[in-house]
């Protein structure tokens, strides 16, 4: 159990703020950027994966010594739409030929449990970053705050539960945006065109969270999204969603008075 | 029941559309375009409707010698979610307080009652426009196709009953776009880049759908989208969509190999 973590990084902010929080910890992860998905940064600091190579990128970590891995960040959607790995194709066909997200998450569990590798939940290695139910920042909500998040929390969870997407937002009791493929940034910056100020989103984990997999996150740079558009509120799935700095991120919503709940 | 039709008129191609539908069937409907909603070619063809003044607005059209009406196009959403007109408030409030767009379907039925006016359902003026179930054209639905039309009906019947939106894309057996707030149009623009061509829409009625609100619409400018973003099929719900030139969206279908069925 003491083999170095290594990141498997996609794309987005997450593998790189990820490898900063688990190196405060004095954890030192190995980055393997995944090509095509990862960022051109990421791809210098570390070997390279190629999903459409699966089998030997994953060869490629063990031969490093890697026992316990984390998955972070986007991955090209061609995964899940085109070009797929012969191999990932075998397991998808022998588990019924399903696509979506938590079938193709089961079949990399299997993937990497091939190569003596364990996929390690984020809860595991930063179990700080998972604020618990409670108001975390800011005024409790008042009733049209409290209608709104309440039916962001009810409509993010259908949504979740048919493994469409996790976040949603409302305003004024109406939902605004629901989010699929594209993710959470860029519905936000779709709703708040839509609407304008004054709306919340809610951000929630599947029914079946495995807490080794994309698991809810909130970042800075959505942190930011919502400051910018003058958000009223972020309501979060409690003790199941990964804060990327959570003070940091308490501290934007403090100073611009958006309410932080976990449910 | 001879009183000439009077089209409320919202944004959007389809009142203009709609007028000359009508016209062409020699019905010569009295437009009456919304203030802030309609577009500028519309409000100097008509006495224009301020929904500010909402009780003013239809006794104009009371004064007219109209008692018949078809609601047309969007209305800006700040009748959803901001300055709504005192009557509508009160309404609202009696009630219960609702605002999705079936509360206030609800409510706008009991303010025209109350001007002894009627809203006709499209479907009895233009009943030709309204396909019934079957391929209408193109290839019956290929094994992907059909996968991808059935999970496009399911997802976007629960959207319908959730009275979240009623279009969704799907490609490869995933929901790659969910319609909330921002109409099918922006949906498609954002699926058709998240995915690229192939895709498959689907369009449904509401459960509860009431023929004189809101049914399901599909027009020229929506068909120019899937035949520009290389869309594979359309899905629509049968009896209840109403097809803006049928002829003619069908044609633009078969030239681009698009198959269109109702369901």
């Amino acid at each position: 159990m003491d083999s170095r973590i290594g990141i498997i990084a996609g794309g987005g902010e997450l593998p790189l703020l990820l490898n900063e929080a688990l190196a405060r910890k004095g954890l030192s992860p190995f980055l393997f950027p995944v090509l095509g998905s990862a960022s051109e940064g990421l791809l210098s600091q570390g070997k390279t994966i190629d999903l459409l190579h699966l089998e030997e990128g994953l060869a490629v970590v063990h031969s490093q010594g890697i026992r316990r891995v984390i998955l972070a960040g986007q991955v090209n959607h061609s995964l899940a739409l085109g070009s797929l790995p012969e191999e990932v194709k075998t397991l998808i066909n022998e588990g019924g030929g399903g696509r979506s997200a938590m079938e193709l998450f089961a079949i990399l569990k299997r993937l990497f449990k091939r190569f003596d590798m364990e996929i390690v939940p984020y809860k595991d290695l930063l179990p700080e970053a998972f604020p618990a139910p409670g108001t975390l920042i800011g005024m409790p909500p008042c009733e049209e705050m409290g209608l709104d998040l309440s039916l962001g929390f009810k409509t993010a969870r259908r949504m979740a539960e048919l493994d469409i997407g996790q976040s949603v937002v409302t305003k004024k009791g109406l939902v605004v945006a629901v989010e699929a493929l594209e993710g959470t940034d860029r519905m936000i910056d779709r709703a708040a065109d839509l609407v304008g100020p004054g709306f919340s989103l809610v951000k929630v984990a599947r029914p079946d969270q495995d807490p080794a997999f994309d698991v809810p996150v909130v970042g800075p740079l959505t942190m930011e999204k919502l400051v910018r558009y003058k958000a009223a509120a972020l309501g979060v799935e409690g003790g199941e969603t990964l804060f990327i700095d959570l003070p940091g991120c308490l501290e934007m919503a403090r100073r611009s008075h958006i309410t932080v709940v976990a449910e």
